[in-house]
């Protein structure tokens, strides 16, 4: 078996779009999420997830006090500062690290055992209620953390305390003799341990995740049986099989259902170990449950789970814009099943993907100033309905500061600071430039081979890569992706027009590659409509505009109110203008010429309402809401 | 004070569209619910509503059994009885209904409490939740029952029992010296009291319904103060004040707000004491209100409560098809109201939103067959969503059977029985025709008026009136509404084209009238497109057809699936066919040219989707459901 992923040595990121919106991470998020959790912010609604591990570890006195997966705070942000070291070594932040990774070991049980919730308030209860108590999920966040942190600083104190917790959950739950059933009420570490397995290259870690994902639905189902047999319960009693992806085996599933993140965490496990053992089947569930959601069920910012119950995929072609869930947390787990979909297959879809959630669905989850976030991204806000309305309670109008137990700020905070995982691949023939990342990779190809890209993408379309190989004339596969969205493009070697045909959105250069070889990539990125199928009833007759893989959408603050009375002209030329408007700085706005129906002050009339010309502009869809607080959409009807 | 209704002494109805629908009533509907009531109905959820009231009486052991308000649905059964007698004599109905009175009279107390569920299970706390427990609501619409059953046959018995108990209350709650404050939880009791007035004269009935009134959102608020100072509750310990209205004194009141049904059922009886008294402030807050519905917050079916959760009005302008509440005992009261409005200002806008109401959020709450009714009234049903997505649960797409405790069926039954009382009206100088309703009318008027009248209508433009006076050559005016949708008309009087404008959307015919003078009405009556405000977001874009005062709809069994990729051409004829549709019967349906965008099987493409050409068929709103289950929608995109 191979390693999970084919990933680059190492990463510098040097990019015009992506950098400054890393520091902010490394400089502000992770600062304000550390004093969040070590509750120092006042005003923020007590965190308490390290002080859990100080009473756990006998360093304090108290209570456990919060989510039952509070832990996973404190794992996904130790797991983004592993990747903000790696981008910008920062002492302090190691440090502060380090000591927490410190109550962390004197938190584990002389077993291995790990959770702050069992440890201190129901020891009795442990491994009891998988369904509710997501001691498996804390579990795979602190083994990525714990390999991240590895990873980046060569420390083993974190991976060894993971290990010796992989190993306890690995001897205990399978199907062997001397073993027990179990099924996590919420999917995350299988993930987790294929990180371990990644790391360690210990098969049994591979080999439990593969036991979870198929026992998974099997019958007598595990969960079932579980709330059955227990005489106690941390939330509810029962709770719908497809809720959490446990009505057929997995391999058996068709259609994405049930709470978003919970099943695109299991797909993107499904889809690693499918690539890791060449399991077909696996890859043949992966990719009907990935079309499902690709051609169904997803928003055309990459938003999923289209309904706040369960914050959960729905039914196909119903993807209302306002009563929407789409959780943040949802677009960055499509990024990872993407990720490892590449693995399977390099497809440009995948990768057109990986770009639609990381410009739109994910981004939009942050305020610019990095302190206030979105879990739930609408495509339309209504002034007096969006978070006012019990339906729409959920759909804010603008982003609330960090909560008590915030999923959504530290999951984006470990994706964006390791986009570098996701720009970069490659096996043993080709390397991969999956999405346009400025700066520097090094692989260790083919004794080492080290490109530059410089981009000003996804603004501009011009990308240039100086491939750097350690040995002279050496033959690989450079491969690029051109991106789905794009109708020209042009590859130029060293200054020469390079003619190549794609190969499943790629562009495969392979040749004998010499120190400073430049492949300048230049793509046409013009704004354009975007229709969505009419079996889509919220966006029948209705018009999106992209400008390559961004989505745009228009606010009150700069088209007036009553966006749903506002109509494209389907001619109309589609503007770009370079604006630097308020909070949201420079940006490339869309003008075009619309309509807007006038009220006639009655509420039925015979008369149609009269159309009067107007002026629309367009702004990115991740930049909505920095502004004054308003309406917005994203499709507008078209004339 | 006067009468609060200026009503006919008789009528008879002999009508095309009415009569079919109130034998159905008298035949199925009534007898079927009584059978409900007493719990012989097999498969339908126990009702227990009379066996309560014999429990109550003695006669019968065992314990309370249903909702706080189960009594309500016998009165609602005994009220519709008395109207459907008058239409048509039964004895084994009056005998039945006179048997069920026996009980109700022994399930009195002494000092006139009447409750089955207080006297039964919780004689220690009457009185004392009037926010949760409807004593007064269930007591109005026993008053409402006795006052209709006295008229009818003259049988004074229900009539007592509730004097008694109207006398209690009026003894009880007040602000004289001796009276405790009191505001009911769910208004009705206000009408029943104002029945009880008409019905006796005794002011005593007017004066505490105006005291309910008055006394309502009045600080220090009632019902806040009852929750804060009672030490158990029913359902919830707490209440948005504007769920019952009772956040503000109610002639301070401005929007529609909160449950539709108390709102409604409040705002009539402010428009009869209004009306009775002069009271203008009174008047003008109910104009008010009526406004904020019918300028904001209607489905142009008549339908009002947009939203399910508290069944509630929600936003200016929020009217979504899908999610809608839309009850169909909001639209019986909205009849109610506007039959009130008419006492205080004859004014065709509320004529027409009576005609609105019958012809669509009415009568589309019952199925053909008499035996299936929807609480909730859609404007769009979408297979797969409605009915069964979390979101669009209560919406359902087809109509369930009776349900345990069942407000809708009974509140349609002795609404349908009753349309004379809305069909007509007279004061001093004038009989007023407000709506068609074919039959015969006697007024006391003049020494008495009798008028036929023989209408095709709502299908036909033809209406004729055949006025008979006891006395020749009497003076007086005949006033008869011209419905607002009507661009052209005519009116003849014996033969002869009478001249004459509208005054407030009916025609004064002022003269001498002889036995046998004939008007004649001709209504043009043409299919059109009707328009919603762009400020309506759900309907921006849209259109609607209506013929007459019938809204259509476009159901999936005659235009194929995905209803919402379907557009009118805006210029197309809308042609109108007799046709024989299944379930449906005989059916005005209208057809026109109109357009479907084709699915490119791609979820979002840069291609707008195809436009085939199609032919549409629209059916009367209120048969939808009646055939094949599937989609329908009543707005459609245009182009």
């Amino acid at each position: 078996m191979k390693k999970s992923t084919g990933l680059p040595e190492k990463v510098i990121v040097n990019d015009s779009f992506w950098t400054p919106i890393q520091n902010m991470m490394i400089d502000s998020v992770l600062p304000y999420q550390i004093d969040v959790l070590e509750d120092k912010v006042e005003g923020v609604e007590k965190s308490h997830a390290v002080e859990n591990f100080r009473i756990a570890a006998g360093l304090a006195d108290g209570d456990f006090y919060g989510m039952v997966f509070q832990d996973s705070d404190v794992a996904k942000w130790l797991e983004a500062v592993a990747y903000a070291l790696q981008l910008k070594p920062d002492a302090a932040l190691e440090q502060k690290a380090d000591e927490i990774i410190g109550f962390i070991g004197k938190a584990q049980e002389a077993d291995g055992y790990l959770n702050t919730y069992f440890t201190i308030k129901e020891p009795e209860h442990k491994w009891q209620n998988l369904t509710e108590c997501h001691e498996l999920y804390c579990a795979g966040h602190m083994m990525e953390a714990a390999v991240a942190y590895y990873e980046t600083t060569g420390k083993t104190v974190f991976l060894e305390i993971m290990r010796r917790n992989a190993d306890l959950i690995c001897k205990l739950f399978g199907d062997k003799k001397g073993q027990v059933r179990g099924v996590p009420g919420h999917q995350e570490v299988e993930l987790g341990l294929l990180r371990m397995y990644d790391a360690t290259g210990e098969e049994r870690y591979l080999k439990t995740a593969l036991y979870f994902l198929d026992e998974r639905g099997r019958q007598p189902e595990y969960i079932a049986e579980e709330i059955k047999n227990r005489d106690w319960y941390h939330w509810c009693r029962d709770q719908d099989p497809i809720y959490n992806q446990r009505h057929l085996p997995v391999r058996e599933q068709k259609d994405a259902v049930g709470h978003s993140v919970r099943a695109v965490y299991m797909y993107a496990a499904m889809a690693e170990l499918a690539a890791l053992t060449g399991d077909k089947e696996l890859a043949q569930a992966c990719q009907t449950l990935w079309d499902s959601i690709i051609n169904r069920r997803m928003y055309i910012t990459g938003g999923i789970g289209s309904t706040v119950h369960g914050e959960a995929f729905s039914a196909d072609y119903e993807l209302p814009n306002d009563l929407i869930y789409a959780e943040t947390c949802a677009s960055i787990a499509m990024v990872f099943f993407a990720r490892r979909m590449l693995e399977i297959t390099p497809d440009g879809e995948y990768a057109d993907i990986i770009e639609k959630e990381l410009y739109n669905g994910i981004l939009s989850g942050m305020q610019m100033d990095g302190k206030h976030f979105f879990y739930v991204n609408p495509l339309e806000v209504v002034p007096g309905v969006s978070g006012i309305l019990p339906e729409y309670k959920h759909a804010l109008p603008s982003r609330p500061v960090w909560y008590g137990c915030a999923c959504c700020p530290p999951n984006i905070a470990r994706l964006i600071t390791s986009l570098g995982k996701y720009a970069w691949g490659e096996n043993e023939d080709i390397i991969f430039a999956h999405i346009y990342l400025g700066g520097e990779v090094v692989f260790s190809h083919k004794d080492g081979v080290r490109i530059l890209c410089e981009s000003g993408y996804p603004w501009q379309g011009d990308i240039k890569y100086t491939v750097h190989p350690v040995n002279k004339d050496v033959e690989f596969s450079f491969a690029v992706h051109i991106p789905g969205f794009c109708k020209s493009w042009e590859v130029r070697i060293n200054g020469r027009k390079f003619k190549c045909d794609l190969s499943k959105g790629y562009v495969y250069i392979k040749r004998c590659w010499n120190t400073g070889d430049i492949v300048e990539i230049n793509l046409e990125i013009t704004p354009g409509r975007i229709y969505a199928d009419p079996k889509v009833r919220a966006n029948a007759g209705c018009v999106a505009i992209m400008r390559g893989s961004v989505v745009y959408c228009f606010e009150e603050t700069d088209n007036g109110d009553n966006l749903a009375a506002l109509r494209i002209l389907r001619d109309s030329a589609l503007i770009c203008k370079n604006e630097t408007l308020g909070n949201i700085g420079n940006t490339v706005t869309i003008e075009t010429k619309g309509a807007r129906l006038q009220s006639s002050g009655t509420l039925y009339s015979d008369t149609p309402p009269e159309s009067v010309p107007v002026l629309l502009k367009a702004v990115p869809y991740y930049k909505w809401g920095n502004r004054k607080e308003g309406g917005m959409r994203v499709w507008l009807g078209e004339i």
